[in-house]
């Protein structure tokens, strides 16, 4: 097993499906009556988030907790670790408390592979500028193959701002290894050829999203940052919305097989209706409990825990 | 028993009494060596607050901890979820994430309502605007039996700003419902006639708080919210202190047993003196006390919890 | 066994070499495998916050975490607590709840002593304005008797803001309790000979780093706060890093087997060089190890926890 989860490309296919193997047996294991188990009874497990982001770190901080480690919630913003303390020295310290796990969120594209270097603990990257988020794919993956029993040979569309998302970034990378096909849809300023062949040779890219909706098994709607709107090279909300928005009409060009995806919080009415969101289709809130369980298995093979 | 804590009308008088003898017993466990429970072990708390109110959060917190639940804190004030992220969309990640209660406090009168459609799992709320709090209705309720051995025929006067109280809209539902009387006190503008008919048919209203002591067992002073204070229908905080203000002299005018309370926290010298609220007939650190073991008792019954 | 924790003069040198032979032993149980001692099962340590100080309230929290106690935040900053209400009411309020320990960090020096005052709880200061930071000397005194094997006819150097250091007043109380000999070093604006006398009389002061070194066995450097750089009193940054800063060249004038102290976060560049810093001769990443078993030994007596 690997110490650390940095990157989507930390994962061969065998590791990969070891944790979404243990992910299902976690989940199977927390329908039950208890859903506590004591695998990482003593163990510390440091939420250290130098942004905000309540979603992630509360399903960190459940996977954690149902595991029995003891959780320790360290906002870094606005502390006196951002008035100019190093990373370095805030990885030493939390390492010298005694934190077998930490995980982080940062804005630095790069920063939790420097904190790897510095503790003899695990690093799990919740997150990191808009370069990583594994284990974001990884719940992507195990829901994909919750709902259409494989995931070899599957064709995912990723829908929008590529350029800046590390959702699409550990998506690629992961459902790579693991034998699916993506094609990259998105305004043309945001899916720029030369770093999308830099992630992953010879990926598609389309412009058309109703051209490539009737061949894909999975449409996965990337959020809107709004505060990304204003740039130049984005369209405008209205625009953005009519080309590359999810609606029902444009929902019924898929398979009928094919399901929606999100990685949440959602803009309802921009990337995605309301009536998309709240169909069938829709995975949105099954993606948020199988985070929970993706990330007990993670901490659970990367600490090594007691039989479960 | 019921699935949620809305209101103080949610609770008929079997049920209200049912969590005061539940309260009762959980505070003489917890009196004992060991004060933790099993009774909620494996179930998850979610704090779910939209607004600050460190005191409310500690209590529901410290009383989920005695009943071995993990407690996730969920500040969502400043947070993504206030960014634009729905009310509903975070119910239903809430649920996903394998929340059993969600304990909420919002802004927005009705808020903990429509959470209430959206989740599997049990909501309280924890004070919704001006609308209602009904475990501090709860907790008044349980303090008055404790220290007056009896709820029905006893006098109580809720004295401070009506219009705006959570406070005093839930303790007239469940007072009423338990069989006490309740007399509102306090300026007219913060005492509408229709506004308080419309909460309770036939109840009393006075503007004279040194005429209704004498006949009260009980006077329950409202915190006066100062930012408040500046609004036209607001007397100066002089002439509050002066006309509505509990201190000694008028204290001396409740009949002997009476007993003084208020939810804090106080304006020592506004609404209460120092002398009155550390005086033996103040129950403000009681209510507090007491406010641990009904919330303990409203999540067990909720819950469901395993015995005792 | 003392009651609480609010000075470094609070402790005779039995009750100080008490908490740091039981530090050790926390610190050698804390080694093993299962690292979570059930002494503190049923207790609630509430962490009353009102200045950030992320490490030493994690520090606390993981202490009282491996004791099985169960933690409350209560960060006070912004609160409604800072509207207005008392301490006083406050203290009302966590006692009312149940605090068996409450582990405070107060911008105002005397402020734990009043809380003492009014809880029948222990109250652990966790650092009071310019006043004391018990709990780092212990620490402090921990490290360096685990490096160097004994306290008693030590010659440690205090180097910095010696005025404005809570951190060096308890150091210097604990140090000669214990029987060591400390010299305070800076600029003569930083350290008022009538306020080194009134802390410790006959305490050696001296204005030159460069001529204590040699005969010292520890010198222990003060974190610079730069916001109070800007005070008349205080020598340039250049000025201040150039004469009292710790680099290699001055290390080397140490004696071979001094040790150097920080008791974080640094700034490097200022008081203190990388090179120094990372140096085998710092004890910066033991000290915050350390710090972890001193404050379990600490919430352990007071508490009087159950058998280890």
């Amino acid at each position: 097993m690997i110490r650390h989860l940095l990157s989507g490309a930390d994962l061969d296919a065998a590791t990969a499906t070891l944790i979404l193997d243990t992910a299902a047996e976690m989940a199977t294991v927390a329908g039950r009556e208890v859903k506590k188990l004591p695998a990482l009874r003593g163990r510390t497990v440091v939420n250290l988030f130098y942004e905000d982001s309540t979603r992630t770190r509360i399903s960190f901080e459940a996977a954690a907790k149902r595991l029995s480690a003891d959780v320790i919630n360290f906002s870094a913003k606005g502390s006196s670790v951002t008035k100019g303390e190093s990373l370095k020295d805030t990885a030493l310290t939390l390492q010298a408390m005694g934190a077998d796990a930490v995980v982080v969120r940062h804005p630095a594209s790069g920063a939790p592979h420097r904190l790897a270097d510095w503790v003899d603990g695990s690093v799990v990257n919740a997150g990191d500028g808009t370069h990583e988020h594994p284990t974001q794919a990884l719940l992507d993956a195990y829901t994909m193959r919750a709902r259409l029993g494989r995931l070899a040979g599957l064709h995912v569309a990723v829908v929008g701002d590529v350029l800046h998302s590390r959702v699409a970034r550990s998506n690629v990378l992961l459902l790579s290894t693991l034998g699916a096909k993506v094609t990259l849809v998105g305004p043309p300023t945001l899916i720029p050829v030369d770093i999308a062949q830099a992630l992953a040779p010879g990926i598609d890219v389309s412009y058309d999203l109703d051209a490539v909706l009737p061949n894909v098994d999975v449409v996965m709607m990337l959020r809107v940052q709004r505060e990304r709107m204003t740039d130049s090279y984005f369209p405008s909300a209205r625009e953005y919305a009519r080309r590359y928005g999810l609606d029902a009409p444009r929902m019924r060009r898929l398979p009928e097989h094919a399901i929606v995806m999100h990685p949440g919080p959602m803009n309802r009415g921009m990337e995605i209706t309301p009536e998309v969101a709240d169909s069938p289709r829709s995975t949105i809130v099954e993606q948020v409990a199988n985070g929970v369980s993706v990330r007990m298995a993670v901490l659970y093979l990367l600490l090594g825990g007691n039989n479960l």
